[in-house]
C-alpha cells in the first residue's frame, strides 16, 4: 500500500543540506529541471549564493515538512547531526536520503534516528564526483550516466519496491544511469577499493621526491594515477576511519602485490615479473568484460 | 659548421622500424604531412597493411640510406639489434633516433655503434602512449602537444645545436607540445617515477579480489587508477628490467607511503591521518604548480 503524503508536503519538492560538490550539483540537476529546491548550508554566504539562481528558499523549520524528498549531502557527521535535529519536521511519507561515501555507519545511525517516524531513509551514494570541492565546481550534469547506489533499510517487500520506485522517480532530474541494489556492508567492503583506494594511493603517488621533478617527462599514466590526490582531507579523514576494516584490508592487499613486482625486479626475475604483469593484465580485461 | 647530406640521401624522407603503437604513429603523422615514409616491420601482415595507405615502402638495403631521420620504435633489444645490422648502411648526415622508455641501456648502446660513422643517434622518448598496443591503435595525432624527451649523445656544443635544430624540423609534422632535454640518467629516474611506476601501481591495483565486484560501484577515480592496467607484458619487462634500480627505489617508496596510511587507520589515528591527506594535496597543487 502506498503511503500517502501527509499535509503540507508539497510532491516533487526537494530539501539539500549542503551546497558542497555533492549537494551543489542535486539542487542543480533539480533546479535545471524546473523543481523548487529548498536548501540548508552551513556557510550561509553559499546559501545566499545559490540562492541568485539555484535554490528557491532556506531549508528552515518551516519548509523542511513541505519536502518530498530531503538529500543530506554534508559530511558524514553533519549529515547526522541534520537529521536529529531535523527529524521531528519531517513531512509524512518523504523520503530522506543521504550521498556520504561510508553506508555501515550513516545507515545505521539514520535507521535508529526515523524508527517510528512517517518517513523513510534510504543510503545512497552517487558514484559521480571530481577531485575539486565545494558549490563552485558544482554542476547539474555531474550525476548523467553514473551509478547511485542504494541501501535501503529492512522493510517487507512490497513497501521497499514502492520507496525504490518513488526514488528512482523523484531522482530523474539527475539522470544517473543506473541503480545498484547492495547492503551497507557490501557498499562499504566494494567502495573500499572502487573509491577510498584510489584516493589513498594516488594521494602516496605524489609524495615521492621525483614528483616535483616530473614536468616535460609525464603523459596521460601520471596524469591518471595522480589526479584524485588532489582531496578535502577532513572529509577523506572521516569516510576512512568509518570505514577503517575495509581500507585497511585493501591497502594491506596492494601493499604485498607491489612487493611482489619489487622481488621479482629486485632479483632480475624476468619471467616472474612477465607473469605478474600478463596477470594484471589478464585480470583488468576480465573484470572490464572485454 | 654544418654537416652536408650525403648522396643518396632525400632530404626530409622518414625510415620507421616497427609499425607498433609508436611506429606506426610516426609513419601516419609523417604520412598526413606528405612525407615519404619507408618501414621495416618484423610481421611482414602489418607492414603490407601499412603500405595500403601510410607506407611509401620498405626499409631495406636499398632504402635505408636514402633516409634523413630514422626512427627505431621497436622494444628496446630489437633496435638496438637493428641498428647493430643496418648502421653500416645509414646515410651520411642522417639523424637515428629510438623512442624507446628506458634510454641509459640504449644510448650506450647505440651511441657505440655509431661511433666513427657518419650519422648520429640521438636518444628520444616521447611523452605520449595509450593503454592498447599494435599498429591499429597508432594514430596520425598521437604526438600533438606531447612532450618529446631528447638525450643527444656528447658532443660539442655547436654540433648539438645543430643537430637538435634539424631533428626539431625535421619532427615538425608530428607536432609535438615541447623538447626537454636530459641525460639518460635523468630521464630515466624520472620515468621511473611517471611512467613505469604508473603502470606497476595500475596492474597491482586490479590484483585484489575486489575488483571482480566493482560494477555498479565504481566512478572516474577507479577508471583512472587502473586504466593502464593493461599493457603489453613482454615489452614492459624488458623496460623495467633496464631500468630496475630506479623503478625499485620509485615501489620501495610508495609502498612505504601506503604503509603510513594504514597504520594511521588502522591506529584510528584521525590527526595523523588528516596530515598525512593534506600533505599529499598540498604536493599535487604544488607539483601542477597552481
Amino acid at each position: 500500500m502506498a503511503r500517502q503524503l501527509g499535509e503540507g508536503v508539497v510532491r516533487g519538492r526537494i530539501g539539500v543540506v549542503g551546497l558542497g560538490l555533492m549537494g551543489g550539483s542535486f539542487a542543480r540537476a533539480f533546479a535545471a529541471a524546473g523543481v523548487e529546491v529548498y536548501a540548508w548550508n552551513r556557510t550561509r554566504s553559499t546559501l545566499e549564493l545559490a540562492m541568485i539562481e539555484t535554490v528557491t528558499g532556506e531549508l528552515d523549520e518551516t519548509t523542511v515538512g513541505t519536502c518530498e524528498l530531503i538529500i543530506l549531502a554534508g559530511y558524514p557527521a553533519s549529515a547526522i547531526e541534520w537529521l536529529k535535529k531535523n527529524a521531528p519536521l519531517v513531512g509524512e511519507g518523504a523520503i530522506v536520503i543521504d550521498t556520504v561515501g561510508v553506508k555501515r555507519v550513516i545507515c545505521a545511525r539514520c535507521e535508529a534516528i526515523c524508527a517510528g517516524r512517517p518517513f523513510t531513509f534510504v543510503g545512497c551514494h552517487p558514484m559521480a564526483g571530481t577531485q575539486y570541492s565545494g558549490f563552485a565546481h558544482s554542476r547539474a550534469t555531474m550525476f548523467k550516466g553514473a551509478p547511485l547506489v542504494v541501501v535501503p533499510p529492512e522493510m517487507d517487500d512490497f513497501a521497499r519496491a514502492e520507496v525504490l520506485e518513488r526514488l528512482k522517480e523523484l531522482l530523474a532530474p539527475c539522470a544517473f544511469g543506473s541503480f545498484t541494489l547492495a547492503t551497507a556492508e557490501e557498499h562499504d567492503r566494494i567502495i573500499a577499493f572502487t573509491s577510498q583506494l584510489a584516493h589513498v594511493v594516488s594521494n602516496a603517488y605524489v609524495k615521492s621526491p621525483t614528483a616535483r621533478e616530473h614536468k616535460g617527462f609525464s603523459a596521460g599514466s601520471y596524469k591518471d594515477l595522480t589526479r584524485v590526490a588532489r582531496l578535502n582531507a577532513p572529509m577523506w579523514t572521516e569516510l576512512f576511519l568509518d570505514n577503517a576494516d575495509f581500507l585497511s584490508e585493501e591497502i594491506g592487499t596492494i601493499i604485498a602485490n607491489l612487493q611482489a613486482y619489487k622481488d621479482a625486479i629486485d632479483e632480475h626475475d624476468a619471467d616472474r615479473l612477465e607473469a605478474l604483469l600478463a596477470e594484471g593484465d589478464r585480470i583488468k580485461r576480465e573484470v572490464e568484460g572485454r
